[in-house]
């Protein structure tokens, strides 16, 4: 088992730090939130609260970060008490954030100066899969380094999948957000209008996942309250993942695209319909809140 | 076995008319072209050609037509030779055309006048599956019809769903339609955007399938020429779903949108995508060719 680091103990770095331990690994932690961190403390003997991301990674073995945006992790890792002054060679630095590619291969740079080796790996699973060790988390960098943190990465998730060079975990997350986003505002509009048409949504929702409209959005996560059993619209769009959480993603993904001249017409207007979910106060609510969002209440 | 009118001998009719006579059915036929009576009357002993719709109706047990828009529907209906003219009582009334379902409605209630019963039955699957026998119906209207017209509805396609009353079939279709409008043009927003960022579209393919981005389009209709065979992306494009066909029924979506006053954000920009495909000269294309749109030739 190794020495992890843990920078960043939120919704997300708490369950994951709290797997790593259940899993034998000893954790050097740090968090702007001392109250956090010293839960977790009083929780575990085998956790070591630092002042510093620099005095986590001297530390550690490996070290893990899960941090709100971009300037907080290119912060965390390059400032004169950042990850990078305290990551000598042989250590390796895991990235579970959800950035920018741009921002993983920055710090990959620098890093790769001292040579120390980062990988980028954010996850898809959210807080329940972070709860429940079922996290993916989508790998960029060399394979190799994946491979010798598989272990670590494993007491926190089911799998890793590699996914290219590094920043490519990130491409590969934010493009499928994206299309998780699109296919939820769309299945929400036909749902929606199909109703509105007269249709019974039990018997829509049976023709699309037997038909060529099928997804995940559909069949797995439907909008329309009392479809499915455990899923967020049935529970008045409590949990899952939230507006605010697709609102970033899908601010990630413009911006990538207006990075590589892509054109997305539906990520664009998707990106400011939730944009207009979160400024109406509906920020803290599923993304499938977009279906009611559309139907409106009059 | 039924004597059995069909009207309107396209692309889909035809094979739909040769099914029928394949599985013991006879046909009194109509259609503006000669050319395509005369060479379905060649083909078979069993047909018998008609100068109007009136005749097809007054020979014929069950009358289906599939035709293709709103205009031709109600004309081929209603007019002074048309089919409600030689529909007497106990004969059942089939149209398979996609329109809106204000049409349906009317002509059921022209039809029910006369005490004769009708049903929307519009049909998934395309060309391949009115050739092979594997259409699915999606019927509105009274569910004791189609029990009475399943026997040769199934020997043109492989599944009837009953949708609800009538208008539901073409509600059902064109929802479907809109959502897989949807998710084609944000799978391949997706994959460009990947492309674009470095991921190999295969890789990318597969992490999108086993997640929440998964669709019919990605899992089974891959835009990305050669991630799939058999699908037109690897056939330059060819056969399929056409770009003109899907831009059909997005506008029948934004019709009954408009009409029931339901917001489809990204149904009426998916319209206004594909309509400029088409007047591009994209018409004939498969509706997957959006990718290369996206992707351009720069």
């Amino acid at each position: 088992m190794s020495h992890v680091g843990v920078i960043g103990i939120g919704n997300m770095g708490n369950h994951m730090a709290r797997n790593l331990l259940k899993n034998g690994h000893e954790l050097s932690v740090y968090d702007l939130s001392e109250t956090v961190l010293h839960k977790l403390k009083s929780h575990s003997s085998k956790v070591t609260v630092c002042k510093n991301p620099r005095e986590v990674a001297e530390q550690s073995e490996v070290v893990l970060t899960m941090l709100p945006n971009n300037d907080i992790v290119l912060d965390t890792y390059l400032r004169d008490d950042g990850v990078l002054k305290g990551a000598t060679k042989g250590k390796i630095l895991v990235d579970s954030s959800t950035t920018a590619p741009s921002v993983s291969k920055k710090v990959f740079e620098h890093a790769n100066k001292n040579n120390v080796e980062f990988i980028d790996a954010p996850v898809s699973g959210g807080v329940i899969g972070a709860e429940n060790q079922t996290l993916t988390f989508m790998v960029g960098g060399a394979e190799s380094t994946m491979k010798r943190v598989e272990k670590v990465l494993l007491s926190m998730g089911k799998r890793a999948v590699h996914c290219g060079d590094v920043g490519s975990g990130q491409a590969a997350k934010i493009c499928n957000n994206m299309l998780l986003a699109i296919s939820m505002i769309g299945t929400s509009e036909c749902l929606n209008l199909g109703i509105k048409l007269g249709l019974n949504p039990k018997t829509l929702t049976d023709i699309i996942n037997t038909s060529t409209g099928r997804c995940w959005s559909s069949d797995s996560y439907n909008p329309v309250p009392n479809m499915l059993p455990n899923v967020p619209s049935s529970n008045d769009y409590k949990g899952g993942f939230s507006t605010d959480l697709v609102l970033k993603d899908l601010g990630l993904a413009q911006d990538a695209a207006t990075d590589t001249h892509s054109t997305i017409f539906l990520g664009a207007l998707s990106h400011q319909i939730y944009s207009t979910l979160s400024n109406n106060g509906f920020g803290n609510k599923d993304f499938a809140y977009v279906y009611q969002f559309l139907k409106g209440n009059k």
